[in-house]
């Protein structure tokens, strides 16, 4: 059987197994597996942080499942893997389904491990029909995805895309925050070392010169509450808000916490409380977002008020515009904030910025979003309720993934399917069995109307 | 020559030697010296945390030296070294002039360091004179009086005092954030594996008791603006302000940053913000202090929200009750912050307590004060002004000293010099060789003078 001598009512009949990806989903969840929130077998979330020992071994796993279904895979020097079923022509670049197997230091069973786990179950489902494509279909697991050990998420699909550099993502040293490496704090390890020592630094220029793809679709769930609220069961991703991550170092004064009055002070750290305050109200009054995750404040002793506190800043909207706009706002108060803070004994605090990333609007490509709503459509009409339509939507992105590098080069879009509560980066991250065999069952309907639009 | 055979005028006459105060104190400041803020060779901070390489080096110095100079050396189960220079009797106890070796993380050359090298040059003047006292006359470097290591500041002399139990204190763990330590993130060491890594856990018992004291006496810098913008030389302590050590932890919800909007987070770092603001505004309103000197956010990464922060509060204030009142205020705020933050989603953040140290108000002993402002009094008369009385004035610490403990036991002052800035805590910290001079020349007479009080 060919996707190409397929009618449209088979494509839209296709599924993928239940039962199948969720065992496959928790068996790989054994290596990483993290803080328990339930009683349940399953119900602990997971950390299993880029290129750890934890993350080596589903990594092998991976490799051996992919193969063992007649995949062939690569690995290149970003320690990308790329597992392809060859298709009928071997001279065009395969579809590939991506997304990656690192998690959080407290992240959950489904962020990213879906995406990965989806496409095994595509694989596994062609297979047992006997299913022929076109072009070839490829499953990719993208390296440090999350940007929690070192520190630039999506650093890999990044470099593939060549908006990174090679050699600055080898050299991203470890964030020392993230203590339960034991190098971390004592001596960070580069990303390069890292990829080394768990045998992963591959030798294929990563590249989408050299590994190139003809679309990249990615499942995911939706990390947010509007699915879920609405009782929907699929968003079609169209589109990734704006985001840009700064890091930045408030310069005061060490001094005695006893013995110093308020006005004879230059404390960091109360500069740095006075912002982060600022940075939601600045945020919301432009329909944005800021959070800051890490934060550091030296010396770190009970009676010395911190003379240097260095802190993370995600700023994220809907349009690159929006995002600028907050950026500069928060420039100018910051720097009030700061001015203010020991100007009382002619010595204040200092701020400064170091942007670490940008990550403009993306807006994902017509030919793919039209493949995911098709199938999508097709897939929910399995409900037993009259408007099966209403259960499909659009949907903005608000997280990056490495669909918004990919699509730089390739035809990308998004497959959205409900969380628990909208909760993500969270052990207790959680979608129901039923939900990911959606997003399964519409991304291998979207892959096979992907190749049949491109030789049909 | 018997101190009690002196006149008041040779009493008044009695100096200490500047150069080589100077000389001895730079000497010691060779093992942990610290950040570099200027040219000269003096021109560091100090890096010695408790227990540790360097600590260790300048304690071996430290017995080296007083046993050159015919003290007898004691080291108690806390790590306290006791070096006294008998007296002409035997049977009473010494009176003791004490201070600390250990420093902040950046820290500076002064404090606790004049303490102890003031002692050590009493002793050699008292030699070189052949100057016999009643009682015998003690140096004492109490341990980890800092708090910056292992979290309890002044704890050796608390255990001294039997005002903190010893397994307590031997149990307390070094803190993570002074990352100095190879040990302090992976595995922390406890107190007591310090003491015996460094070979001074010592036999005696850690007690009043066991090292019984005549009395004891500090010299310290001030380590605030008063003595300095008054041009004023000493400060006659007479009190010491009551503080507090509380350790918090904020307990929200970790999620992603880029896909919950404000209303769905329970953000424990934007709920401390508001706190750490809150604390300044109500501890001005009181005319106390409040600072927060260590904050550390889980789980430290730039797209997660923190679901949990732990942080360190120090309250200040002239008299105990008005701490109290601070903590009572603060403790109703805090809980009001936390409850709306994270409200929207029926999860808010939940923020606990826990005392860790408590340190009432003190009066210091009469008779030590007078023996101080007669001393200083004489001291300062050198001055080339007419009215040198206004070189002195009384004064309340702003920070705690092992004067704070060894006053539960046994007849305690302390002496205040000027610091430049007021600034301590920090690796520019500085006063001149004159006002270390003053402040052992000032110690010395009071020594003498109490001697003569007991006996003559």
């Amino acid at each position: 059987m060919l996707t190409t001598e397929l009618s449209e009512t088979e494509v839209s009949a296709l599924r993928t197994n239940k039962e199948r990806l969720a065992s496959d989903l928790h068996h790989s969840c054994q290596w990483g597996s993290g803080i328990r929130w339930g009683d349940g077998p399953t119900d602990t979330g997971m950390q299993r942080l880029a290129l750890s020992q934890d993350d080596k071994s589903v990594r092998d796993w991976f490799i051996q499942t992919m193969k063992a279904l007649k995949c062939n895979v690569t690995v290149d020097e970003m320690g990308n893997i790329f597992a392809v079923r060859p298709g009928r022509r071997s001279d065009v670049p395969a579809t590939f389904i991506g997304s990656h197997l690192d998690t959080q230091p407290t992240g959950g069973r489904y962020d990213g491990i879906l995406g990965v786990l989806a496409g095994i179950e595509v694989i596994k489902t062609m297979n047992d029909m006997g299913l022929e494509t076109e072009g070839g279909v490829g499953v990719v697991d993208w390296t440090n995805e999350e940007g929690a050990r070192f520190p630039i998420s999506m650093v890999s699909s990044g470099v593939w895309a060549e908006c990174i550099p090679l050699a600055h993502a080898h050299n991203l040293k470890e964030v020392p925050t993230v203590a339960s490496l034991p190098t971390a704090a004592s001596a960070p390890e580069t990303m390069k070392s890292a990829l080394q020592k768990i045998g992963y630094l591959g030798d294929i220029p990563c590249s989408y010169k050299s590994t190139p793809m003809a679309a990249h679709f990615e499942v995911h769930i939706e990390q947010g509450p509007y699915l879920v609220s609405a009782n929907q069961r699929v968003g079609v991703v169209t589109a990734v808000q704006a985001y840009r991550w700064f890091r930045l170092n408030v310069i005061g004064r060490d001094t005695h916490t006893g013995t110093t009055a308020f006005e004879h002070r230059a404390d960091a750290l109360y500069a740095f409380a006075q912002m982060m305050v600022r940075a939601r109200e600045v945020a919301a009054s432009k329909g944005c977002l800021a959070s800051v995750g890490i934060v550091d404040a030296k010396p770190g002793s009970v009676n010395t008020v911190p003379g240097q506190v260095s802190f993370s800043l995600d700023i994220r909207g809907p349009e690159t515009e929006q995002v600028a706009e907050v950026e500069k706002e928060l420039r100018t108060d910051f720097d009030a904030i700061a001015a203010a803070e020991g100007a009382g004994i002619g010595k204040p605090c200092r701020v400064e910025w170091t942007l670490d990333f940008d990550s403009p609007a993306v807006k994902f490509h017509e030919d793919c979003i039209d493949c995911v709503q098709q199938s999508a459509q097709a897939v929910v009409a399995d409900a037993s309720i009259a408007d099966t339509k209403s259960l499909v939507r659009t949907i903005m992105s608000g997280a990056g993934h490495d669909s918004v590098f990919t699509s730089k080069r390739v035809p990308t879009s998004m497959i959205f399917i409900p969380c628990k509560g909208g909760l993500s980066h969270h052990p207790e991250e959680f979608s129901t069995a039923d939900d990911c065999v959606t997003g399964a069952s519409v991304i291998l309907q979207a892959v096979v109307r992907y190749d049949r639009k491109r030789f049909l």
